[in-house]
């Protein structure tokens, strides 16, 4: 039986991307396995396979009885509810580190830069296992997606060298235009309903004892968002309720402007005052945000204890 | 301030050996780094670091405020009690992922090997840094003891070639009588109190919710403990009573025989015989037994499932 491979809920471009590229590598290895997903892949992820002629994972539920490969997590809200049920072999990943544990020894691939494709490139490295062209060009894509095209406060030299060397692998010559290529088509928000772009990219936090929702939408130009604006800000304080969280926070973010416009539901808006050290209530332009991970949690969790 | 590197609360080589190692490997990778222990050395040790020259870790029992690396564990039982007020910025470990987490990515290494001096090495190796001959020599020495001179099922051929390329660095020629000078060492045991014995390489665990000490002290003749039998079968007793515990085992291992006797202190003696399939209510042989890790603490996991 193949070991299954995949990264976490909501799949994004790094997450699927990275589990096609583990399970090459590791059948290349001489240890069979299948990249699976744990959700609908969604648009942007759509276009970089078709782009590449790479084929979509199946998506799975259960995990149980079966041996796994996790990337892109270590945190078991973003896993299968019977995770606990799978023998989990190894781990690749660039975020912090969660609650999954394990009964056995594995293998852990974890490093602090802006995307998990930057690692596996290293693992085809480390092994000696030429990167297949489609592959390169899909990690280039998962790295250029998680770092904002470089823009990102979470992208580091690692991620810059991985790039040159994927692209160089793949053919890729403009990666600025590749990469507003892909944003154009994640930008695309037009006919999608407003619940289905506040869950695109969403992750609850638990803050000192608070459950903080935090959603993000990247386009290329705030405008595009101009029709929707009202409907996403209503949509955030029905999530609110029906998940009884003390707040909704949903970024728009311009990378071009570089900057994200919050919209904001919150039991109590002086977090948001206490975060960011400006007064709103219902939404609230961050210059110079673009990272979620490092521009927004950090500042919250601060607010919140 | 130097990042300080450490591992496991009653440290073994291994643990002592890696964090030297890792904070000798990120000093010349441009991090500052200090290896500390966190509690006295045992007399493995102390020959280890005499033998190739390198100085004794100081030992700390606080880590709040203070950026780490931990090898060798990701188990907060075995971490100091304050490491959650402390910044991870790595791991380097061959163990199953345990409770630690982190609010911030961090580095990690892990892999299903024998010993963490495998992937130490691994390491120097992966970052171009030439390992220096006494710290050669000492991991070299850690993965001989983690492996019981290569016989322990943990052995993998990672570590089989680690110790290869380390000897042929500290000039090491013959392993085996290098392993032994070593387990000599380890097994002198006259004047140590029965208490410092059991301890000496002690873990509880905690199986479906009953709490189970597992103890492990490693000879070359099982001949060397008969004066010892006695008073350590008494000291379980107390120990179990004293903790609370379940049970409270000791594995007695002969590295030449291959094999452990294993004294019992236990509530429910049924579970040494639905784990080992034979009845024993105070001391058992169990004929190639050489692995807490592998050979005892799964076989008492299902025990007591």
């Amino acid at each position: 039986m193949s070991v299954l491979v995949f990264g976490h809920k909501s799949p994004d471009t790094d997450t699927v991307v990275s589990a096609i590229a583990v399970a090459d590598l590791k059948s290349k290895l001489g240890v069979a396995a299948k990249p699976v997903a744990l959700g609908k892949l969604n648009p942007e992820t759509e276009f970089v396979l078709g782009k590449f002629g790479l084929t979509a994972p199946e998506v799975v539920e259960s995990v149980a009885g079966q041996k796994v490969i996790v990337v892109d997590t270590t945190d078991l809200t973003q896993l299968p509810d019977d995770i606990a049920k799978a023998e989990v072999l190894g781990v690749v990943d660039h975020h912090k580190l969660g609650s999954l544990t394990t009964p056995a020894p594995l293998e852990m691939w974890v490093w602090p830069v802006g995307c998990t494709g930057t690692i596996v490139k290293a693992m085809y490295d480390f092994f000696k296992v030429e990167v297949p062209a489609n592959i390169a060009g899909a990690l280039l894509c998962a790295i250029l997606s998680d770092t904002v095209i470089f823009k990102s406060p979470t992208c580091t030299d690692a991620d810059k060298k991985a790039c040159e060397e994927l692209a160089a692998i793949c053919g890729a010559t403009d990666l600025q235009a590749l990469g507003m290529e892909m944003f154009k088509v994640k930008s695309a928000v037009d006919g999608v309903p407003a619940r289905e772009l506040v869950f695109r990219d969403y992750k609850d936090f638990d803050m000192s004892g608070k459950k903080v929702g935090i959603g993000q939408l990247e386009v290329v130009d705030l405008a595009i968002l101009d029709a929707h604006r009202a409907g996403l800000a209503e949509e955030i304080i029905k999530i609110k309720a029906e998940k009884g969280n003390h707040s909704v926070f949903l970024l728009l973010t311009d990378i071009i402007k570089e900057g994200s416009l919050m919209l904001i539901a919150t039991d109590d808006a002086t977090v948001v005052e206490k975060a960011f050290g400006t007064k709103a209530d219902k939404e609230l332009w961050l210059a110079g945000v673009l990272s979620r991970k490092k521009d927004v949690v950090p500042p919250f969790e601060k607010a919140f204890a």
